[in-house]
C-alpha cells in the first residue's frame, strides 16, 4: 500500500520498454534517492518545459497539463518568473529584518479572509503550517484530541504525518487521533451530509474526551482532496459547532482548495459557511516557489506567540513573498476564480455528458477546476484497477491526471487555474476515446 | 526567555526614536503577523537591497554582512540569480515526473561526502529534514531515545522543538530526550573534550536504556552553533561510537557548518574524523531558495524507505535544485573554501590581536568563517548585557553581527564565504571602535 491514494508507480514495467535515456534517469534516481520516491504512471513522464496548461517531454511531445495545482496561475508565469526574478537579484533575507515584502503581502492575503482572522505566519510547506497549526490548537486549548478524516492528507512532518492516513505503508495513525468519513456525496443523499458528518464528530468528541485527550481541533481540507474529492457546499457548520463547544478549534486546510481553485470563493471554508479558527495554505501560493502560511484568529493565536518563539529562515522571505504576490496578482487581472468556475462547470458538465453514456463512471463531481470522477466495476463497487488503467491510457494519450480517494478509484482532475475552453475540448476528445478503448 | 542566545529585540526602545516609516511598518507586522516574530536589534533595519557582502537599507545606507550564512556565495550573486530566473521561466514541477536536475544535482552532492553515503532526499527547511532524520532513525533503530546537546537548535517542527531546547519560552524537551554539554573548547583542556563529551553520552545512553526508550540517536550540529561556536577537531569520534555500540546512528545536523562555512571541508563532519550515519543541510544550501536535505547510508535509509511513502511537494523541484547546483558551482568557482579558511583565519587572527588589548574579551574561537567571541565580565562570568550592548553598538556602525550561546554572551560572526580582507579590516575597524568606546 502507501499512498494508494495517489496515483504512484514503482513498477513501471510497460508493454513498450522505455528508451535508454528514460531507463538510465530512472536507475540513476533509484540508486540515489532511494525507494521513498515514486514515479507517476507506468510509462513515466520526462519533463523539460512548461507553459501555461502545457507540458513538454524530452521528446519535445506536448502533454495537457490537467494534474498540477502548484502551478496554478499557469508553468512558468511570465509575471511570476519577472516578480520572482527581480526580487532575487534585489534583496533575500528573513523575517528579523524589516522588509515591505510581508506586510504588504499579509494586508492583502488577510483582505481576502473574513474579519475574525487577522493573523499570519510564514513557513515554506503545508507541512510545515499544518504541523505548526497543531501546535497552535493545542496550546489554545489545553487538549490533545484531533480529529480527521478517514482518508485524510495533512503532510509529511512527524507530527502530521500522524494525522494524514492517506500515507499508507508502515506509518500509523496517533492515539491522540480520531478519524472519521469525508461527507461522501455520492453514497449519501445531499440533505443528510451535514448531519451525518455532524453526528461523526460528535462520536469522536466523546471518545476522545473519554481517553483523556479532549478536542484540540477538527482538521479537513475543505474540498476533501485525499478522501476523494467532495465538494459539497455548507456541510461543516454543524460539526464545528460541535467542536467549538467541546473546547476544540477548526483548522480549514485550504493547501489544496485554496486560492481560487474551486470557483466559487478564494477559500473552500467560505462554501461551508464557516469562518475557521485556523487556516493553512501552501502548494499554490507561489507557483512552485515553496511559501505557506497559516492565518489565524488573533485569540486563538494569543497563547502560542506570547510563548513560542518561532522562526522559519526562508518563511515569508522576500523572494517566496514575491512569487506569492505575483499569484495574487495574477488571480485578479486574469480574473481566474470565475475562469475555474466557468470552465470547471464547463469540463464537469461535459464530463457528465460523457458519463451518461458510460455505466463505468459512477459519479462526476466537484467545484471549479477541482474535479473528481468515481470508477466503478459493472457492478457498482469502486474499481482501482479500471481507475489506474484510465489514467495511464490518458498519459499514453498525453494527457496528464491521478487519482485519489480511499480506494484509489477517483479520477482526480485538477489543472492550472488558466485552464481554457479548447484545454475542455482536447481533454473530453481524449477521454472519450481512452473510454471508447478502455470499457 | 526564547531564543535565548539569538539575538532579538521585541523591545525596541532606542534612545533615538525610529522614522516614522520604521515605526509604521514594525506596527503593521506586530498587528498582523503577531508575536512570535521577532526583529533583531533595538533600533530594527530596514533592508531593501544587498550585493555581495553588503545590505543597503532604505535610506540607502550601506551595512556589511557579518551575520548571514544563508546568502552564503553572497547577496544576489548573479550566477545563482540567473540559474535560478532561466529554471523558473523553463520548467518547475516535482519529483514524480523524471528530471535531470534533481539527478545530476544528487551525483554532485553525494560525490562531496564519504563513500559510505550514498543517498539522499529533498525537502524545503532545514526543520523537515531534521524532522525526517528522526524519523528514519527511530525506524531503524526501533528505539525512540534522543541525545542532543544543552542549548541545541535543530529546528521549528513539534518533533524538532522538542530536541531545540535553546527556543525556550514555553517549549520543552521531550521525555525521549537526554541533552549533554557541548565540548566547551573555552572551559575545558583541549585533551579533555573528546573524553568528556563520551562520557556524557554515555551517561545518557544508560539513562535512555534505564527509561525504556533505548538510542536511537545522537544528533548535534558539528560546530554546535546554537550552544556558542565550538569548532574544537576530532571531538565526536568517541562518543558516536559509543552510540552505535549502544545500537543508535549518529545524525550531523550540517545545516550551519556545512558547505564550506568551516574553511576546513565541505562539511564540519569531516573535521571530526566521523562518518554520519545521516547527514542534513538547509540554509545556505540554494543560497536563500528554500531547499534542504538529508544524505543518509543506505543501509540506515532502507527500512524508512521501504515502508513509508514520502512526497514532498517542492522537496527537489527543478528550481530549487537549480539554485543549489548554482551555489556548488560558485563553491567551486571562487574557490569558498579557500577563502574561507584564509580570510576566516585572518579575521581571528585580527581579533585575537584585540582580543590581547580586552580583558572581556574572553575567547576568540571559531572555524573558517564561523567565528565565536565571548564576551565576559570583569570577574570573567558570562556577560549577556554587554554582548547585546556590543552587538547594538555595532548595528549602529552598521556592521551586522549577532550572539548566541547558553548565555548569550557569544557574538556570532558568520558572513556569507564572499568575505574579503578588505571586510575583515572594516569589520575589525568598527569593532575595536566599538570596544573601546564600551569598556
Amino acid at each position: 500500500m502507501g499512498f494508494s491514494n495517489i496515483m504512484d508507480s514503482n513498477s513501471y514495467s510497460p508493454d513498450q520498454p522505455l528508451d535508454p535515456a528514460t531507463e538510465s534517469l530512472i536507475a540513476a534516481r533509484e540508486r540515489m534517492l532511494g525507494r521513498s520516491y515514486r514515479l507517476f504512471y507506468e510509462r513515466p513522464v520526462h519533463l523539460v518545459r512548461g507553459v501555461g496548461t502545457r507540458l513538454y517531454d524530452a521528446d519535445g511531445a506536448c502533454y495537457l497539463d490537467a494534474y498540477n495545482n502548484v502551478a496554478s496561475v499557469g508553468h512558468c508565469h511570465p509575471h511570476v518568473v519577472e516578480s520572482v526574478g527581480r526580487q532575487l537579484a534585489t534583496l533575500n533575507t528573513h523575517t528579523r529584518y524589516l522588509h515591505n515584502g510581508i506586510v504588504d503581502y499579509s494586508e492583502r492575503l488577510l483582505a481576502t479572509m473574513p474579519d475574525e482572522i487577522g493573523q499570519v505566519m510564514y513557513a515554506c510547506t503545508g507541512s510545515e503550517v499544518n504541523d505548526l497549526a497543531l501546535r497552535v490548537a493545542e496550546t489554545h486549548t489545553g487538549a490533545t484530541g484531533v480529529i480527521i478524516t478517514t482518508d485524510a492528507y495533512h503532510g509529511n512532518t512527524a507530527a502530521v504525518t500522524a494525522i494524514s492516513p492517506s500515507i499508507g505503508g508502515a506509518t500509523s495513525m496517533g492515539p491522540h487521533v480520531r478519524a472519521v468519513p469525508p461527507p461522501d456525496s455520492y453514497r449519501t443523499a445531499t440533505e443528510e451530509l451535514a448531519g451525518r458528518f455532524a453526528t461523526d464528530v460528535g462520536a469522536a468528541i466523546e471518545d476522545l474526551q473519554a481517553a483523556g485527550n479532549g478536542v484540540s481541533c477538527l482538521i479537513v481540507d475543505t474540498i476533501f482532496s485525499s478522501d476523494g474529492i467532495y465538494a459539497d457546499p455548507s456541510v461543516l457548520a454543524p460539526a464545528v459547532e460541535l467542536v467549538r463547544r467541546a473546547g476544540g478549534v477548526f483548522i480549514a486546510d485550504e493547501v489544496q482548495p485554496g486560492f481560487a481553485r474551486t470557483g466559487a470563493a478564494m477559500w473552500g471554508f467560505l462554501r461551508h459557511g464557516v469562518v475557521p479558527d485556523l487556516v493553512t495554505m501552501g502548494k499554490p501560493m507561489g507557483n512552485g516557489l515553496p511559501i505557506a502560511a497559516m492565518a489565524a484568529r488573533s485569540e486563538v493565536l494569543e497563547a502560542f506567540a506570547n510563548g513560542v518563539p518561532y522562526f522559519n529562515t526562508f518563511g515569508g522571505n522576500p523572494v517566496t513573498v514575491a512569487a506569492a504576490a505575483a499569484v495574487l496578482d495574477v488571480l485578479e487581472d486574469e480574473k481566474l476564480l470565475v475562469n475555474a468556475a466557468e470552465v470547471g462547470g464547463q469540463l464537469r458538465d461535459d464530463l457528465a455528458a460523457l458519463a451518461g453514456d458510460h455505466p463505468r463512471i459512477g459519479d462526476v463531481r466537484g467545484a471549479g477546476l477541482y474535479i473528481g470522477v468515481e470508477i466503478i466495476s459493472d457492478t457498482g463497487e469502486p474499481d482501482r484497477a479500471a481507475a489506474r488503467a484510465v489514467v495511464n491510457a490518458m498519459r499514453e494519450r498525453r494527457v496528464l491526471i491521478s487519482v485519489c480517494g480511499h480506494d484509489g478509484n477517483v479520477l482526480k482532475i485538477r489543472p492550472p487555474l488558466v485552464f481554457s475552453d479548447s484545454d475542455v475540448d482536447w481533454f473530453c476528445t481524449e477521454f472519450a476515446a481512452v473510454l471508447a478503448s478502455s470499457f
